[in-house]
């Protein structure tokens, strides 16, 4: 391993232990018919169910565990229209610490909301991403608070890499694990995780058509943005991050990409089937699967619902 | 205890046994979010990720797994437009066991798939009770196939309590335990395994107030049919059966009724919160919980989700 900020297996088992008291220990649940509909056996590993609706809660609790006591005491803040702010301000408030958190004016109120329920700070700003900076930049100079990136950090990635870990405690031997890649903080994670624990299982990521950087980058091997990235799961409209294609270019086998078509018919097969709330960006993986059947024929495959946090007054199948 | 009928803790211990192949024991879920809402401890038990999506894969597949050779050659019948259906066809089916099941001509698209996936062979007829039972008579008469009805027979009973019976075993003291209530099979059940287990313990129906049968006839003491009854909780149409009712008499402290306008908010929460699809029916008990807050202050309330199986693309609040 080149890089020494690589989480090492035991820094991911020490990660676990810190976060234990924040976070659950997610279900692993299967469905006959949907393994008849994809010809294997697919595990769900239910981080929709995960506190704050999303993995994300599992990075963000250890970045903030892993501050020292004046860091803690100055508050931590980041920029975030999505899943990361409430997870951030949720893991600062039960640790005692402020969180500021910017936010797109064009955000939804939903997860506004729940920001501030968690107890953070939410600055608003116009929705670029230089404005989002830019405010974060403010912030940051005025409280001293400390930046905690929505992925591109490597103790958020350790915590990530968390949920997969417990995947390899359950005493499957899986072929395949697949996690949708935006960013890449729960794919670099998944990725480190598996190569620790089962190094002959791969790793295959999930990514919509219309925000294929990660797809691009990886055929490539160089990063290679995506100019105007438009796709329903709004989870993954991200760029990759630097930290994250390290990881992702060493131990990640495949990424397959999806249209939102696709995505949506598969968001509706979770919900019919496996009964779970998820969100677009959830259903990437099963898609990317359910299109490339003949990849995953007879395997065991084990697939990470990112998060559950949609509008359930507007699904795109109502 | 009067009735020679009624299933002995140790019968329902042997039909958790005798089913254990056949269902899932459910997770028990919990949520802070929720727990602030009702200002008590609730935890979910999800029968909506039960087999068939609802409790009814362990009565079904009890009162099939109990029936002899020949009448297992003959098969199995019933009358059902809605959970009962699915899983006695799906029990029947893994049992090689024949099933043949009358449906209104009214019944939901989907609800006539599940059934038909699961081999079971549908006999339409007019959407009126007499109806059905006559469609059923003929169809019991040329096969010799076995009624097995939905929740008015001991053996469905027996099955149903293997939920609470479950709920038993997690280690946790409840000071009460809630149902919905529409025939009575889930809520007789619940009522005998938490009488044996942890009699202390308060069983609390919820039913809805457009078919709030159990509830005048709990409180007459008598069975009290309702006409017409009305609610958007379709699996709680029924009139309650007369081995249920015997049963809830005894076993039962409180039926709490809820309108739909309750049950639908209640269902949105499980939805946003709990990230779980449920039906109407299951969302009932949460609904007359958070009606009346005062009632459960600071307890641990178990609430048995009873099902999931809702058109997606029709939620009452999409």
């Amino acid at each position: 391993m080149n890089n020494p900020g690589l989480p090492r297996l035991d820094e991911i088992q020490q990660a676990r232990a810190r976060i234990d008291h924040m976070i659950h220990w997610t279900p692993l649940l299967t469905s006959t018919a949907v393994n008849k509909m994809a010809r294997c056996q697919v595990y769900f590993k239910c981080e929709n169910l995960q506190k704050t609706g999303a993995f994300k809660a599992r990075g963000a609790a250890n970045a903030v565990m892993k501050l020292g006591e004046e860091a803690k005491e100055n508050g931590v803040a980041t920029h975030s229209s999505g899943n990361h702010a409430a997870a951030l301000a949720r893991a600062a408030g039960e640790a005692g610490v402020p969180s500021f958190i910017v936010m797109p004016s064009t955000a939804p109120e939903v997860k506004k909301k729940a920001v501030r329920s968690y107890g953070g700070e939410i600055i608003e700003c116009e929705p670029t991403l230089s404005a989002r900076e830019a405010t974060l930049e403010k912030i940051v100079d005025r409280t001293g608070a400390t930046f905690i990136p929505p992925y591109d950090h490597w103790d958020v990635i350790e915590g990530q890499a968390t949920c997969a870990w417990e995947i390899g405690q359950e005493g499957i031997v899986f072929d395949t694990i697949m996690a949708p890649v935006g960013g890449g903080g729960l794919l670099a994670g998944t990725a480190l995780s598996t190569h620790y624990l089962s190094p002959r299982t791969k790793v295959i990521a999930g990514e919509p058509q219309g925000a294929d950087d990660a797809y691009r980058s990886f055929k490539a091997k160089k990063i290679i943005p995506v100019q105007n990235p438009d796709t329903i799961a709004d989870g993954l409209l991200t760029l990759l991050g630097k930290k994250n294609f390290e990881v992702i270019v060493q131990y990640v086998q495949d990424i397959l990409t999806v249209n939102d078509e696709e995505i949506i018919a598969a968001m509706r097969i979770i919900f019919e089937r496996m009964k779970l709330v998820v969100e677009p960006s959830a259903a990437v993986p099963l898609a990317a699967l359910l299109k490339n059947k003949e990849k995953f024929e007879g395997e065991k495959v084990a697939i990470i619902l990112s998060g559950g946090n949609v509008d359930v007054s507007h699904l795109p199948f109502g």
